[in-house]
């Protein structure tokens, strides 16, 4: 058994491992166009940052290491230029010598990964214009940088390269400003959810231009580069930095007569089959299918390639493992900040037309301590929750915050991977010390929330059913709170007035009430439902609200 | 409808606030013995240490906030003498006027709590001995503290109270012993898994006396203490925490006629409904069930109080929830250090006959970083994931280090409450970001660990298997990690030279194979088994083995 492996990086060198400790006998041999096998892609802005000082610790696995320990030969610099099926060979060539040659193979694994995007904007090949895919494009924007004396950057694109590299480039002490076409940072995220992203990248004096994008890069004085921008802005800058996404690297499947996907990725089945016999594919170039959503598309996510990379070896040695997909859990890290994801957000599935859809979509807002609040230091959680109105599962979640953002996450990711309902959530048995969670954890409190909605506890209201209401809009706030922010319109009777005051309130139209957070607004609503009262409840708050005001005045400011 | 609630923290306070959201009709008293209604109980050692300087902090609610906010009238420093369930009525008294009274209810729920064990020994009364149950057991350990300017404390039990107790006396400066009974601290989890705070205590200067007893305190010089132990030391002190356990409030309901469990707690089904009509009970004093062992007894967590507190509410008011049981997941932080744990322990499994019966049971160990090891600050966790070799189903987990253990834990929660098994953590999608987690992260490795050894690619072996064996013991370290320390006998051989040292194995015995945590030793598990060796792989490695040894000598010393 021959198999070949096209690109080393996660996908790849992950089923080459997993190939050898399936076989010892099978001849295993890995193709990298680059310098390096297996490196920690997800490492780069954090080099390019010198948090990571050295290049040697981006390398997971060297060629000699997969020779001494695993006996798999990886030829770096070596690109693979064609495949025929029809004859079970590649063809290759050696990137230093130019030398060309063939190889069979029994088995072929295509891992080939995803490309920077790079724009056809005029000026786009000039020195001082980066991407951040290898470690060599990182090396030599460092170099770039020291050799530069580089002051300031711009960054095209406000996902999670171009917030990782904001956060890196302001910590070596550099001036940013992002460029970003749409109206919020991290377009792939709910926009209120992202909003302490942007508070926390203006306070750290980085500049942020949303609904703009860069039209052109001219040379400036000495090594600088003019950026022209969509607006009529023009900014000099030291270098730049693109990271307007990837795309998968197909044009050497789609040469052989692989089918793609819809999305452009390479097809595969759940065994990370190709529509050609004999090839795998594997990793960034491939599509994969949401278990959620059911749509599929590429997904650049390094644990699912890896899982991904050995589901094919086992399958090519003849076994019955199958890829669950991708449910597309995710975090990005910002000046001590993260926000985090997991299954799809409201955004996705309002533009696929599946919120309304057969899912049937709900969402809940919370803002609760991220550990007991009792116990110096809990700071503030933002958590969101989608689930079906239908049945109570859980269908996404995302959560911004300093602390224990990543741990509800993943929580609510193995939720997601076993069909959890919101009822789940409630009784969920997490660890609790002061220090480390609360009596009632945010996930329960999750869960309590989507479960009162659900059994007809609670009906809520969000920002979006604001814009038009002759609703009685009651803020149970204290006074203090009110007078420091409020709903337009809104009368302010604090929670434990209410009782004594409720002929101040209307019987013949609805009542709609807040508080800070959600929850005290929870308690009157409750109250005022059994006295007979209309009542809705503003999910998530003031807070909420507050956020969503602000990615409003964003998208205002677009049109 | 009334409903009287006895006792008004955590269990009993969510059930008052539950019953008010289901019902503004009802009449709902809260009667608390002591001074305080709801209160931060598990606050309580951070209170003794100055973290939480305050007392105030730990008033989760006070009796006015219930009055004002809930309509709900607690009354505090009132004692339930005595249960008439033929009448539907509870005779009180004020504590401090010694007024006794009745109350007719409709529903009544005991929230009586646990209290701590003071075990029999002479001079357990005496002034500077203390437990650490109520905020006034607390302000008194802290105002002895002040007065006598003490320097050193004996705290017997080295439980979750007496590690956190540790903490909070050490970093307040007190020289401090701790006096466990057993052969290790911790008693409720796996020994090896203790065995890093263990160290860490002993690093902080406090001793730790293992297999030993407080058998009498005795007055010393000034307001001090001697405590004379079973071994026949005896040690001076300032004071003494007891901290030895807790035990179930049952005399009210026994003399009422309410049934016991097998354990002394009281016994309720899972709607939280006693033996008795009309009566509820939640919380510390009442028996629940583990949904994975089968096994029922008291267990004082303040999640499932709280959850259980929800439950009877519901139920009070005709809803049909059900309580799921208690999985046992619990934290324990210990000078920047945790120790978690969720479903039972191998302890506990075989203690009850249940590691070798109907659930099969196995384990395996790893020693990951908490994040990514080429991003700065990754350190190690160790884990322990136990599981049924008959379908991989997931029963308990435990784990330790410095970052990252709650996450873990509490993921691993979520598993067991779905019945996930070793195969779901395989495909688990958790965040990954190199200061979050990893491509592979430890929860992946775990079940990628177990799963490999229900497909039968890896044959394990543990500590206990190393007593008496003619194998072959192969150490593929390096050299350098060889003699640093080894198992005896062990022949080294680096993995990345076990290809062309074949000839050097033996083909009549079995080769037990192991490295620093058990990933090289996996990999020359896999060649060497599919050349036809018989091979086994040390779990958790030479890490595990160290720790075990620990263990082993600690208990050998108790002989």
């Amino acid at each position: 058994m021959r198999v070949l492996i096209v690109g080393g990086v996660a996908g790849g060198a992950s089923c080459a491992a997993r190939l050898r400790r399936l076989s010892e006998a099978a001849e295993i041999i890995v193709f990298e166009r680059g310098p390096y096998a297996s490196f920690a892609n997800c490492g780069l802005p954090y080099y390019v940052g010198d948090v990571i000082k050295e290049e040697k610790h981006l390398l997971v696995a060297t060629p000699e290491l997969f020779r001494d320990r695993f006996n798999i030969a990886v030829r770096t610099n070596t690109e693979v230029t064609a495949i025929h099926p029809e004859t079970n060979r590649i063809e290759l060539r050696d990137r230093q010598s130019g030398a060309e040659t063939e190889e069979a193979y029994d088995a072929l694994v295509l891992s080939p990964g995803a490309k920077p995007i790079r724009p056809p904007i005029p000026g786009v090949d000039l020195d001082g214009v980066f991407t951040v895919r290898t470690i060599p494009d990182s090396r030599r924007m460092r170099d770039w940088i020291q050799q530069t004396g580089a002051r300031q950057a711009v960054i095209v694109g406000g996902g999670y390269i171009g917030l990782e590299m904001t956060e890196n480039l302001v910590e070596r002490g550099l001036g940013v400003t992002i460029v970003e076409l749409q109206s919020q940072l991290m377009p792939i995220l709910d926009p209120e959810m992202v909003e302490p992203l942007q508070a926390v990248v203006s306070r750290k004096g980085a500049r942020v231009l949303l609904n703009d994008r860069a039209t052109r890069f001219e040379p400036a004085d000495g090594h600088r580069l003019r950026v022209q921008l969509g607006s009529g802005t023009a900014i000099e800058t030291d270098l730049v930095v693109l990271a307007v996404g990837v795309k998968p690297e197909v044009e050497l499947a789609v040469a052989a007569g692989l089918k793609l996907g819809s999305r452009g990725g390479i097809q595969v089945d759940d065994r990370m089959r190709t529509s050609v016999a004999n090839i795998w594919a594997v990793g960034d170039a491939v599509e994969v299918l949401s278990p959620i959503t059911g749509l599929s598309g590429p997904v650049p996510l390094a644990g699912p390639a890896n899982r991904q990379g050995r589901i094919a070896a086992d399958v090519i040695m003849g076994r019955d493992s199958r890829f669950r997909g991708v449910q597309g859990t995710a975090i990005v890290g910002l000046f001590g900040l993260a926000l985090a994801a997991t299954g799809p957000g409201e955004k996705l599935l309002r533009r696929e037309g599946l919120w309304d859809g057969p899912l049937q979509c709900e969402k809940i807002y919370l803002h609760p301590g991220h550990h007991a609040s009792y116990y110096p230091g809990a700071s503030m959680l933002s958590f969101k929750l989608i689930f079906s109105k239908r049945d109570g599962r859980i269908l996404g979640a995302q959560a911004v915050g300093k602390d224990g953002v990543d741990k509800r996450i993943d929580v609510i990711a193995m939720a997601i991977q076993k069909e959890a309902t919101v009822f789940d959530l409630e009784e969920a048995e997490l660890c609790y010390a002061p220090q480390f969670g609360a009596a009632k954890d945010p996930i329960n409190m999750a869960g309590m929330i989507a479960a009162n909605v659900l059994r007809g506890d609670s009906v809520l209201l969000h920002h979006e059913d604001l814009a038009a209401t002759d609703a009685f809009i009651l803020d149970v706030r204290e006074p203090g709170e009110f007078r420091r922010g409020h709903i337009d319109g809104a009368v302010n009777i604090p929670l434990h007035q209410l009782r004594g005051r409720l002929d101040e309130l209307p019987r013949d139209r609805e009542i709609w009430a807040y508080c800070f957070v959600g929850q005290r607004s929870y308690y009157a609503a409750r109250m005022l439902l059994q006295l007979g009262f209309r009542v809705r409840n503003l999910s998530g708050g003031f807070r909420t609200f507050s956020l969503q005001e602000l990615v409003q005045s964003r998208q205002g400011a677009k049109t």
